[in-house]
């Protein structure tokens, strides 16, 4: 159908592209497949029962409050609350720091509004949160990539580049998406310093920080970057923005996530903020502060680890059971991913018809390779299927594989 | 304190600004001052218990679909209903044409974000919704505006206008924010007849459409443009983009609105939408849904405008009563707002801090005006106080003007 629209698009639209994750998740909707493909929270740990009680009483209690206009700036208990828990995990920041966004990915988007102009550089993981790049690439950004390994981004390639000028480098150092690994504390102390020398900021996203099945927990980049700095107290420097979210210790639907960002960059976010959604529901707001902030959050915490750790265990040992010879994978220590490394002339986008034949669905790779590559590699989330799919989903991955590893 | 990311920021940021209603109304928050500046809906008026009702059963029956990640279209129940009723409104339309927004902020931006590129025209009344151009001063557009007068846009103008080439024409024919008149039906086929002769496209704002205290509902904007095409069943051209809300009829608190659009132009929306917020809160929707696609919802329509109209009345007749003479107002036949104009060389900004201190605010008006002029004129919100608050606002504010009519 024409319309007067037509051929009105502006330039951006040329880079703004549909993401292959959502096409590719449409092939997978039919009730039959076991999908590895999504980054879904599994259902069977969102707290139904504390949601409903949250909801009555936000409703009773100040329902006025939670269906009226809120600032932009966003519900000043949450913002309290969320600095009250920084603190406890290693910096000194007041609700001042902290703006409340519509889920990470509008954190991303704003970021990417108040300080990228058309042909900026940024430093990114290759692979790299997929979410990350479709918010960037409608300011026009260009990429730098840096590899990854076993042990998180190669903060060893880090100084050559930095010579080619960056406005900031963005790094998942918990349990990566896609890949699941961990930058451990040395990289993160490098990565610290050379960032520091080069004057370059950082924005850490911490999605799965909590989601820790082994090990000991690692403070934040951000928490390095004061531990350096040397202070009696450990007051926000401000050169790492940090960002988190509530989609996976409580759920998606609720879309609220939060950045902690120096005083003036909160500013600048909240003058984007305005024009993009002028703020985020207060509803969902007042209620996930109403459950939040409660010592059974703690307890909830550590039922979904418990169920998590169950699922990345038995996709481990059916991947090691069933798996043909020549492919690898990484062995995450928490979060929802891991990632799967085929025999270098496999090509897992062209494969991805075959697994779906199968029965059985994962994200092909490539798309998280911000300049290409990765072809022989695909993304797989254990947090979804209950343990018995699971088995049953990589056995079935599995033996397409053998069927097709001479690729 | 100085960081690493000062310095940094993009050239769009010079001309993102804060919002002067949003400053000002921080010096409205005084409990003892009547503010008639804000756009709040009455909260007398939100449906608590039907809140409470839904979200038990939301939570009770679909608490996994509710709390989950959605698609970025939007539930699709609710984009089913939305189509429904714009049938019934009189354009024939699906769910596919219907994308669901994190409110209509977010559907000014995301239209800005496919349409706008640097330096490009848009036509806008003058005076206009001023979140329209907090939304799109990010995309670099340029202003050329068109003046109003009671009959709503001046139509007569509008040939000269098209002839500098525009991208599109933004109209609120609807108790228009901040004036509160409304385009006259010969208004609204002119409109569509010009823009159509010179292939310039229209988006039609209407979050008050519903709230109209007296005369006939006009068919809005979209629904002439397919009449002047003589269809026998009025399929939607696509030409006009409908937007509109249910901040105003349920709660704003909800963060939640909608586009009606060709189908193409849905699909990039969301494409541009994945970068900015990925969806709009599931719970929210499904708390909605529960809620509007029920009969009482009509019902409470009906009780929204008994209350609102007697406000509408209890300050116009006010205003009669106490306002000095030079002073003029409009008589909106609906929506939240009236619009004052105080002799040619009063200055309401300059005023504003005597308002302040007589316990009383508005917005002053030249905010509204993308090119600047409007320096004696305010926006007076009428649907948030109660009627004897309104009273006591009125005369407070006229007697504030009677000691400074000089100006």
């Amino acid at each position: 159908m024409h319309t007067l629209w037509d051929d009105r698009y502006a330039l951006r639209m040329d880079y703004i592209k549909s993401s292959t994750i959502r096409e590719l998740l449409k092939l997978t909707s039919q009730p039959d497949i076991i999908s590895f493909a999504g980054g879904l929270p599994a259902p069977d740990v969102f707290p139904i029962e504390k949601f409903k009680e949250a909801a009555e009483i936000v409703l009773s209690e100040m329902g006025e409050g939670a269906l009226q206009y809120g600032t932009t700036e966003g519900y000043q208990p949450l913002r309290e609350m969320i600095a009250r828990n920084a603190t406890k995990y290693g910096i000194q920041i007041s609700a001042d720091n902290v703006l409340i966004t519509t889920g990470s990915q509008q954190a991303l988007d704003l970021i990417g509004r108040i300080f990228i102009n058309s042909g900026d550089r940024i430093l990114v993981e290759s692979p790299t949160y997929l979410g990350a790049l479709q918010a960037w690439n409608a300011y026009g950004v260009k990429y730098v990539t840096i590899p990854l390994d076993d042990d998180g981004m190669r903060t060893d390639l880090l100084e050559s580049r930095l010579r080619t000028g960056l406005k900031f480098i963005y790094v998942l150092p918990n349990f990566q998406n896609p890949t699941g690994v961990t930058l451990t504390s040395e990289r993160r102390k490098e990565l610290i310093e050379i960032s520091n020398a080069y004057g370059v900021p950082i924005l850490e996203d911490d999605p799965y920080g909590q989601l820790r099945y082994e090990g000991e927990h690692l403070p934040p980049v951000v928490v390095f970057d004061d531990e350096i700095r040397a202070k009696e107290v450990p007051v926000y420097s401000g050169n790492v923005i940090y960002t988190s979210t509530f989609s996976k210790i409580l759920a998606p639907g609720l879309r609220l996530a939060w950045v902690v960002a120096p005083v003036d960059v909160i500013k600048k976010l909240v003058q984007a903020k305005q024009g993009s959604d002028l703020h985020t529901s207060t509803l969902t707001q007042f209620i996930a502060y109403q459950i939040a902030n409660s010592a059974w959050m703690k307890t909830h915490i550590q039922t979904i680890r418990r169920v998590y750790k169950e699922r990345r265990d038995v996709m481990l040992q059916t991947l090691e059971e069933y798996m043909p010879e020549g492919v690898n994978w990484t062995k995450p220590k928490g979060g929802l991913f891991l990632w799967v490394t085929l025999p270098g002339n496999c090509d897992t986008t062209e494969m991805f018809d075959k697994a779906v034949a199968a029965k059985v669905a994962y994200v092909p790779g490539e798309s998280f390779f911000p300049l290409g590559g990765g072809k022989n590699t695909m993304r797989l989330n254990f947090s979804y299927s209950k343990p018995e799919t699971i088995q049953e989903g990589i056995k079935r991955l599995a033996k397409m594989l053998k069927d097709n590893i001479s690729c």
